[in-house]
């Protein structure tokens, strides 16, 4: 194969990327959204909010890691946010995903895009934590806006959502301090349920 | 409204990107892309077939252009290639869109992605030139790998896409050439209708 066929191969590959719904909703709750528009949201994203950056960010190298981090879901499959089992086997099935979909580009490009979710997935640059950061409060804001749907499909807890957000701050400490906020206000709406409800059941 | 909080309203507002369908099907055949899609892959597209630009790209820039150049779509609506209707009213409808979702960011960052369309409308610089080009040659390679889903549900003639095409070799003369054998590809697989075909029944 020339350069240019195994490029337009992992082109036309990547389209998959499309059929692969997550458990967030579009802000008006009339679908879950896939992950090639979860991508392209984040990447717009992280155009409009960069300012945020607790560190000044490379804002190009970042958006291309956003709009390519999912890349290994085609093969390993959206893993939901509070499923543990799921989560168990994850890293596993993605490592496998990235040699296989990466190996599809001509060496160069195949060491650069895998190079970028390499450092998505270590999360030590100031990139890799505002991309990260911005991977978890996507769906806040847009489970905020379809007024909660996900979270009461699935009984979510506070304390999972603050969990899920541990490192969140190291991306941006202002847009954190925003995410709290919304966070409180769905619980006081009851779209998220409070801090230990629900675990001990009432002795009535 | 402070600063963020406009910020945050954009970032929901372009949601609806989501939800515009276009005309092109996803590689597989089993339904339409969206807008949102659409604008993902062809951000992805830019940086692996960058070297094929006919001058060097800001692929950083190009990347943004792409990103953003269909939000106008949220009010306008996405008006298919081979509408000549709907053509014809098209760029009144979009630049009353972009007044109105431009508007809603902070005025400096209104400002820069309102150029970044402008600019690609205006299809000057290197970087509008290769964006156009990717806009263009993305549903055809789409298309193709769908075995030409939708030019046979609207019975496109050749001539038609080599006249929408008809700029796409001042992005990529490269990359115009191999679409070119792709497009006689599907002309010869029936899938495109052929030079003059259909235009006068036969006498027979």
């Amino acid at each position: 194969m020339d350069r240019l066929e195994r490029q337009l191969s992992f082109l036309m590959e990547i389209d998959r990327q499309k059929e692969i719904i997550r458990q967030t909703y579009l802000a008006d709750g009339s679908r879950k959204e896939t992950d090639a528009e979860h991508a392209w949201h984040m990447a717009v994203m992280c155009a409009v909010l960069s300012e945020y950056a607790n560190e000044p960010i490379d804002v190009a190298r970042t958006v291309l890691m956003l709009l390519t981090h999912d890349l290994v879901e085609i093969d390993a499959g959206d893993t939901y946010a509070y499923d543990t089992e799921g989560n168990a086997t994850k890293r596993e099935r993605e490592l496998k995903a990235a040699e296989r979909i990466y190996g599809l580009l001509p060496e160069d490009q195949s060491g650069y895009f895998r190079e970028l979710w390499d450092e998505f997935e270590a999360m030590e640059t100031a990139e890799a934590k505002f991309a990260n950061m911005l991977d978890k409060i996507q769906p806040v804001l847009l489970t905020d806006a379809a007024k909660g749907k996900s979270w009461t499909e699935h009984g979510v807890r506070k304390e999972q959502i603050i969990e899920r957000n541990a490192r969140t701050h190291e991306g941006s400490e202002l847009l954190w301090e925003r995410i709290r906020q919304i966070i409180e206000k769905n619980v006081e709406a009851g779209f998220i349920r409070g801090e230990g409800s629900g675990e001990q059941p009432s002795p009535l």
